[in-house]
């Protein structure tokens, strides 16, 4: 995924699309596995652009599609295509029928320059759409309309089995458990085992995740791992997040 | 910077320290370019590391320092800067006087693995340090680890004349303002302007940040814009986050 915005990297907004592209990707059953942040300058958006959709086999852009001098994503990925860009007559229908009469200025209908060859990505919120183009699929940055266009693109994805997820959580510190879990993971091969160590209320506790495909092997993994924390006097709890 | 770590990936855990990192730099006087989340993957880790120390003047990483098998970050650094790594004698000595007698076992032994030549950034939260080698930081992913050592390497920091920010919010669509703003960012290209547009209770709203390292011409274009909002019957507040 590919996040675009000066406000991000000043720290001025808290991006809220990487955790919700995230968080869907798991449930389709694709791995998100590399997230980039970079500021509205052109050749570090082509160049990010590239380099991501060389590597991955879906990119995700968010930010950078509106009507403002400062919206130069839909510019950015017709260069790294190397393809032109201009006024596409259905984005432009659609942009006359939400605009009130004299309200579609020549602003707004850059909102409507999509990269040749590209297919649109629909925006209930606000009508001005995302596009696809290869394997990019560019979005607006605002979360209402990223997460609507989400929504509108996720069934032509093409995810592969399920990540099936456990999570044992026990008041005992990870180191006490570390060289269990490390003895149990090369075990367990087949099942991604990761330890989140947290302090509440002066306690240590430790949260580990287990991650497969195969539920029987998760299970077994997921039971072997209560009793680790048993044998150092935690109780664990399970937390079904994810 | 560099987020290490499966769980922000998966959706799991809402990454918290780039928003820190992003508003601390920013009131450093440092701009943060980039920002890239990757897996807990040894090969993915180092080419990361590599780029962006090749590119930027300050790197910081945050996650997988901690004392499991899945915390691989110290090796990788080491092995991107091309030196060895052990045990090294003050950071061994931070973690002996902090565990009681018989709990630094192996596991938490690694926690002292330093790259050599890297010096250690304190950690007053849970002792086990992080470092720094060459122009990379070293830090922990825990949220309140990760603030408190950044807390103590800012004062080592160079960063340049700070930023200046004001922030112009008015209930006027943005495409509205869009080719005014467009003409005044002319005006001023020594003052970046964003536009970042909101929609509460059905109206749209828009918020222009200008920023500039100088106190004039920002009061001068933020004034210029207070007058494009008035314009088109919008009656400008002001926001002063960051």
């Amino acid at each position: 995924m590919l996040v675009i915005g000066n406000e991000i990297l000043s720290g001025r907004t808290r991006d809220a699309n990487a955790y919700f592209l995230a968080g869907r990707l798991t449930e389709l059953g694709i791995r998100l596995r590399e997230v980039r942040v970079v500021p509205d300058v052109e050749a570090t958006i082509i160049a990010a652009v590239n380099a991501l959709r060389a590597t991955y086999d879906y990119v995700f852009t968010s930010g950078g599609i509106g009507p403002t001098h400062d919206d130069i994503t839909a510019d950015c990925i017709a260069k790294a295509f190397g393809v032109g860009i201009d006024v596409q007559p259905e984005a432009r229908r659609r942009l006359e029928a939400h605009y009130e009469a004299g309200m579609l200025n020549e602003a707004r209908l850059r909102m409507a320059r999509i990269p040749d060859g590209a297919t649109l990505i629909d925006n209930p919120v606000s009508t001005a759409p995302g596009f696809r183009i290869g394997n990019v699929h560019v979005m607006a940055g605002v979360p209402a309309i990223f997460q609507a266009m989400v929504a509108s693109l996720a069934p032509g994805l093409t995810g592969g089995a399920p990540l099936l997820s456990r999570t044992v959580i026990a008041q005992v510190p990870e180191g006490t458990v570390a060289a269990d879990l490390g003895s149990l993971q090369q075990q367990y091969p087949d099942v991604d085992m990761g330890s989140y160590p947290a302090f509440r209320g002066g306690k240590a506790s430790t949260a580990i995740v287990l991650r497969s495909t195969d539920r029987a092997r998760l299970d077994a993994a997921t039971e072997a791992m209560y009793a680790i924390f048993r044998r150092f006097g935690g109780e664990p709890t399970e937390n079904e997040i994810v």
